[in-house]
């Protein structure tokens, strides 16, 4: 049987240390090559929407120690739309608000499909995972309080990342809605047990920080480098959030891969997400980003972290690969598994009779 | 709805000739950039059994004429085991006998998923297809008569692919195991309403034949370069299966893709596979196959085909592509749209309310 899943299914199995367990032996496998990571490829062609392309996602991975191989897909119209703070990549739903993203798993000591479930949750649980083992390994021991620029969707699992590696105390967070803000404040209160305010600018939030996440779909830098301070520790999930002066004010700088192994093509009349591409292989270059060293290389200690509690520190988190969902995958089945959650449906559906 | 088709429900409803059209537009709309065609990822890592090698692999493309994306999953045990003519790469079914390889198509205007089936049927008639179109504008005008070597599940769809492009009269073919090889004769003529009779020699199969298609696993030359004979057109779908003396000996030779555009990554105890990887590279770069003209250039009439009817053409058809997944994923959808065929699953089951 393959077994489906819901967003709503897994956001109630997926815990956020339960991604860290699975992510950081993932990481640490990819580092010795013992687990694989695909070529992420996206294609782009036109829709019929004007100001949209369609775009056609793909990355893979395989961990061995978990017998999981995982394929995501996502098949979304792409829009830049102009916001208050500029440019911003959104995605546009279907009609009835739905978004086309999956992950299948398949088994490596059979090949058969094991489970089929969006991605939007591990999507979430993986970015906020990989930020929180950044953090793990390069913040102060005893930093206990977070400046989170950004309060949408992604924030909040920067959020539970943080506070699962750290003893925090207090998260001060902003957003350029101040009432959105509030409620998300409110929301990470309850739900994490700690304080959490809203502050009314980035630099507010930023300020006497141990740790500052940024969380944004920003398509310009969301803080300056001279509002740096020693000892922080600064990660961002998105190129363009930041930029490249703040990388410059850092002691020590990790990414998570030092290339994220992509393969783009626009087919003709695919032009508008060119502008945004280069900006980013700019920074890509600026950043150095093919040489610095990697979470991997963090973990399995092969590359010197913080060396002092004043040294700033940096985690740049760009670019989903497709190991990460074979390892939160892995770790939304086992516990679907044990607690009988989900929809099984007949394995025939998605194999055949004849080989190919 | 997402509508699920069976392998069964593919075959009835693709019919060689609207696999044909449907490629030969997605081909020439490849060629002129309006069609996107993805990077393939192979990753292979340990499985159970010791013989074998876990494979995942993925494709993608699009074809915005048709409104397609498609994306295509194999998620295999591969073995190597030896056989009487040598080598072969055979994929290991599940105890109930069943591959896991599926193709998912998308809409380019929502991004809606539409359907989903097993890749076995489609993989089948879309490599016929490209050789068939290989035929179509390379082979003699006045051909007649086939040499078919092989008489497995490629052959049949080969036979089926020749008769659609020229007025076949007769098929000689080929296998080591004579039984096998009259069966699949009988039941081809049924099928075709034409002559097939089996030969008991590759070298009787090819020689005086107007088309010679090699439709084997092979991994040795399946015929020798002085059987060519002048006007052939010749065909292989595996590389391996024949050698570059035979393209050697061809005034004209033209490849289904210059480059697979393919990234494949082993991890660690993963080697199985490497020499015959190895021997796959060898001959790519003996064929100079990165140069060769392309059956869009075929088709585009970018590069010249055959001059006389005394020249030798040669059509190499190696890797599939996911341009061609979305071509015939599309022409198969239509099929079952028109004849009211599959089963209709909900589309919320791939997709979320959350964008990723």
């Amino acid at each position: 049987m393959t077994l489906l899943l819901s967003n709503e299914e897994v956001a109630d199995l997926l815990t956020m240390p339960l991604c860290l367990e699975a992510m950081e032996q993932a990481c640490r496998d990819v580092g010795e090559g013992h687990a694989a990571n695909g070529m992420r490829s996206e294609l782009l062609a036109p829709t019929e929407r004007e100001d949209g392309l369609y775009s056609l996602l793909t990355m893979s991975g395989i961990i061995p120690r978990f017998q999981t191989g995982a394929v995501r897909i996502n098949s979304d119209i792409l829009t830049w739309p102009q916001s208050a703070t500029g440019l911003k990549r959104v995605k546009a739903p279907t009609p009835d608000g739905r978004y086309t993203g999956l992950v299948m798993l398949f088994s490596t000591m059979s090949g058969e499909p094991l489970a089929i479930f969006p991605d939007g949750v591990v999507q979430r649980m993986r970015v906020g995972a990989v930020c929180g083992l950044g953090a793990k390994y390069l913040a102060r021991d005893d930093a206990q309080t977070v400046g989170l620029i950004g309060t949408g969707w992604q924030a909040g699992a920067q959020a539970m990342a943080i506070c699962a590696v750290r003893k925090i105390r207090k998260i001060t967070c902003y957003s350029p809605t101040f009432e959105r803000c509030r409620a998300f404040a409110e929301d990470m209160a309850k739900q994490l047990g700690i304080e959490v305010v809203a502050a009314t600018s980035a630099r507010d939030a930023m300020r006497g920080a141990d740790v500052v996440m940024c969380a944004t779909n920003s398509m310009q830098p969301v803080m300056e480098a001279d509002w740096v301070e020693p000892g922080m520790h600064i990660s961002s999930l998105k190129r363009l959030e930041i930029d490249t002066a703040v990388a410059a004010r850092a002691d020590v700088v990790f990414t998570h891969v030092q290339d994220a192994l992509s393969y783009t093509l626009r087919t003709t009349g695919a032009d508008l997400a060119r502008d945004t591409d280069d900006k980013k292989d700019k920074q890509f270059h600026e950043l150095k980003q093919s040489t610095l060293p990697t979470l991997a290389d963090l973990l399995l200690q092969k590359a010197p972290g913080r060396r002092n509690p004043r040294d700033v520190t940096v985690f740049l988190n760009y670019a989903g690969m497709g190991y990460q969902f074979a390892a939160t995958g892995y770790a939304v089945l086992q516990q679907a598994r044990a607690r009988g959650v989900g929809r099984e449906l007949p394995s025939d559906w998605f194999t055949g009779t004849v080989p190919s």
